[in-house]
């Protein structure tokens, strides 16, 4: 480490969930994948596909795929920014609006990317905890110019979900940047990407990778006024959204009924698993993602996680204080849920 | 600009060459892309992928990808880390290696990504003017242990090679972390990367983009000791290269040969273009590239440049004070190639 920035040193990198090898035998809860497949359109275009093309550059700003999210959300091209994953525009936005000189706020729990970025940057920040329940108190945000909040709705972790009207009415008060990461925002009521425009301290976050059954391609996404939007340009890599992924996702979000029936499915698993899983002493809180975390009531958490994993059922278990108690179930197919049951509900009666 | 850093307000972003749409009648010879196809095996790949796959995250850190590329190297995969194309490597770089404690040393001219990193990392450097045939006099970087120096070899922009040996002699003296950039490599006599162990004060970056024809994906690599390599992934983010990217880099690096056969037809048709261009009363740098940095001496360069693209054929321009009396072609086909010279012979006569 001699020729390391010493603030890199005792980092640790960020920890994505296991990714084990995709077999048939593996019933894979751990990484808020979708069980379904993509649109099938992707499948007609790369038939199509020349693979000459990839001697060139893609498009360095993604044009045709920022217009094709703009036209959905009736803004224009200037208003989105396409990045590699929606971790890559929570990194230009640390270049381009977080320092030292700002108060930075994040929730405990939350995506625990934010935490990495700061790390890497260099960054204080200050976490404000979750309530007993995980819900959040927006009143605890210091409402001051300098602070940047990043909040993800419904919350990393616990699928907790904040309304419309409660968090217009937060953000229209606020003096700071609030960034909000929309990544969980298909399987709940309704996201707040339409006030993009309309406040001028609001940056909304989405990416195709949960309700699109998209996280192999890497795509997320930005949204907020032009003048937001072309800060971060400013620090974007020139091309940093290869060819492939710009036309697979134009595919995807022009198929968004694909998108929508799949997110439906997944929101009525969710709401029977949490009702299966009360009934299996769980704890379960109201999530509205594509996910639940769950306390059992009968077990300790590590070991149900541990003894899941023995059976090729990859839950995820986070040993941190707030969630050492819990584990976070992403939901899949009917079958795979079928099978977790019946895995928990042996573990129950051991 | 009311929410974003101050040093990011009066920040160009990097201006990448013009990317016209892809047309018949176009001849682009203006961002160093190969005129040949990749790898044939990226084809059957592409034909035999299960688009379904796509809802998975794709290995977070490459395995298999970085494996492929440390076998041809005979290291092991904890000396290579794989990137979204090497300029974000780079981007790790500045995170990880880079501060305003550090003594940050360009050549001029150069890769200009480098000096875009540092204005969005606001770090301050020095540049190094080449010499007036744009060679590089390594003995005035400053050999002290906080220098971190980024050299292009051959260099972005000018074609210009440093030997293995005159290299290897600075670096084994050099107190300070040294990046050679070896975007252009295969188009040269040779790499140092096979030093990239034996120094632990040298990062090694490559790409696929040029002598690979594979620009489209976005894939670049760094090879170093592990300590060095550790401490880029601590600054990774998590999932940086998709699904697709993986795959097909695996293909093309396994058919080597075919890389191989392309960037000597390359070569080649480089060498012919030098001696055409000569008689033609161009002053040609000596490159080791895959494009010619060349001065007209009958005409000004802009104009040459403007006259070009009227007629749909395109090289680059760059307005600085060093490079403003050049035009910089990419060696395309034999018949982009002759196009050009035909087009270039006409504009000497008028």
């Amino acid at each position: 480490m001699k020729y390391c920035n010493p603030h890199i040193k005792n980092i640790e990198a960020y920890k994505p969930g296991e990714q084990p090898e995709c077999k048939d035998n593996i019933v894979k809860l751990n990484t808020n994948e979708s069980p379904y497949s993509p649109s099938k359109n992707i499948l007609k275009m790369l038939e199509d596909f020349d693979i000459s093309l990839l001697r060139l550059y893609p498009d360095p700003k993604a044009e045709k795929l920022c217009e094709t999210i703009a036209d959905k959300l009736n803004f224009s091209k200037d208003n989105i920014i396409a990045t590699n994953g929606s971790d890559e525009v929570f990194t230009y936005i640390f270049n381009a609006f977080v320092s030292n000189k700002k108060n930075v706020i994040f929730t405990n729990p939350t995506y625990t990317v934010y935490e990495s970025l700061a790390y890497r940057f260099n960054i204080n920040f200050t976490t404000i905890e979750t309530e007993s329940d995980f819900s959040i108190d927006l009143s605890k945000v210091p409402n001051e110019s300098n602070t940047v909040f990043f909040l993800a709705n419904p919350n990393a972790q616990t699928g907790i979900y904040i309304d419309f009207e409660t968090l217009e009415n937060f953000i229209k008060k606020f003096k700071g940047l609030i960034i909000v990461d929309e990544a969980y925002i298909d399987f709940a009521p309704k996201g707040i990407i339409s006030l993009a425009l309309k406040y001028d301290n609001l940056i909304v976050t989405r990416t195709l990778s949960k309700s699109y059954s998209l996280c192999g391609i890497r795509l997320g996404f930005a949204a907020s006024n032009s003048i937001n939007i072309e800060a971060l340009h400013k620090v974007k890599d020139s091309y940093n959204i290869n060819m492939l992924t710009q036309m697979i996702a134009i595919e995807a979000i022009n198929d968004e009924k694909h998108m929508l029936e799949n997110a439906y499915k997944i929101i009525t698993e969710r709401e029977r698993m949490i009702e299966i899983l009360n009934k299996m002493c769980f704890m379960v809180l109201p999530s509205k993602a594509n996910f639940v975390l769950a306390k059992p009531l009968l077990n300790n958490a590590k070991d149900i996680f541990e003894a899941l994993k023995k059976q090729n059922i990859y839950v995820r278990y986070f040993e941190t204080p707030r969630l050492k108690e819990y584990i976070r179930i992403t939901i899949g197919s009917e079958k795979e849920n079928n099978i977790l049951i019946k895995a928990l509900s042996k573990i129950n009666n051991n």
